[in-house]
């Protein structure tokens, strides 16, 4: 039996992978499970039969069997915890690579939501323009306690895994800021992530839905 | 041994247990298992002995052994793997209810900390106040979707678990703008939580600290 996900029909980005369903998939990729695809419209996310998989009307969603999960983190943990390859085997590391995906989505993400909502949602505010750069230097805070962290390393704690899958996906939302620039740790740390073969995989896949 | 968590040394909500160590010492209430707490000052937290442990020089941190971990929700999943009472025996509900656990984390809270960034990092910005409305109008949306999905529960998936945990403690957050009372269904979930024996002993606790 195969995983069904969900994703969005016609993706917001257009393609270029920040949508979330990417995060899982390529989950699936790095642990070699096939999976299928429900695309949903705007409209139907928002209606009774896709609440009931997900309260808050969002993609993606996962259904295997009698199972079915929402919130994107919890359904990569889901994942790794039943395949070899997302979190190491060590009890200790395991728990570390956990640590790793709540500080992607609690300590990371949030001030990269906040960019997002000012740019989307308040772009049109007199506000936005003053606001912008006390936004940004929230995300340039948290950016180079994770630099500090990473140093010189490959992956934020031994070998790659969902952890770092996590965090990539979550900084891979800043690439259109410029902010990277400033971390070039980081920005090869984005890079070798996006290198794996997975995440191509993972990549081409929701391109194909969104350059249908 | 004794597993040993940190927490401030003053607390900025002056014991109104809205600090992430509560949610640990919920936790590790609710299963039963003794804990010690060494205070940090805000200067130590920023110090290479606690960078160590927590790269973003925050609490709560939780030292057992060989194992450093941080993340409130990791430290929380961490301490309901090893313990009963926090997560369900069956495997498909189990899922589940980490999949509340990254709810709480990941959609519910992003708001209320954009909130809170409002109201204590813009205070003194001229936009702040009209800016106000917009984001309770965003925390709104999650409330009512999360109320929805609660309908008359007592808890958001069957029985208590630690998603009920994460996601109370996230909400607790908003006691002080008023907003809950426009949801009885959550304030009732919300009171739910604060009755349970484990839940006072935690909050006590950590009063304790801060009316020292």
């Amino acid at each position: 039996m195969t995983p069904t996900i969900t994703a969005f029909e016609r993706s917001p980005d257009g393609g270029k992978g920040l949508a979330r369903d990417t995060r899982v998939r390529w989950a699936l990729e790095e642990v070699g499970q096939p999976y299928e695809v429900r695309l949903v419209s705007f409209q139907a996310m928002k209606e009774p039969a896709h609440l009931a998989l997900h309260p808050f009307g969002q993609i993606p969603t996962y259904e295997h069997g009698d199972l079915a999960l929402f919130e994107t983190g919890s359904i990569v943990l889901h994942i790794a915890e039943h395949h070899a390859g997302l979190l190491p085997r060590d009890a200790n590391a395991r728990a570390r690579a956990i640590s790793w995906m709540f500080a992607a989505v609690n300590t990371v993400e949030p001030p990269i939501l906040e960019l997002a909502t000012a740019r989307i949602l308040e772009s049109d505010k007199p506000w936005t323009r003053e606001r912008l750069p006390l936004v940004m230097d929230r995300i340039r805070d948290r950016l180079k306690q994770l630099s500090a962290h990473l140093d010189d390393a490959d992956w934020l704690d031994g070998t790659f895994s969902a952890g770092d899958l996590m965090m990539v996906s979550v900084l891979l939302r800043l690439r259109a800021s410029g902010i990277l620039d400033e971390f070039p740790g980081l920005s090869a740390y984005i890079a070798r992530g996006e290198a794996r073969p997975a995440y191509k995989r993972a990549f081409e896949a929701q391109l194909a839905v969104n350059t249908r």
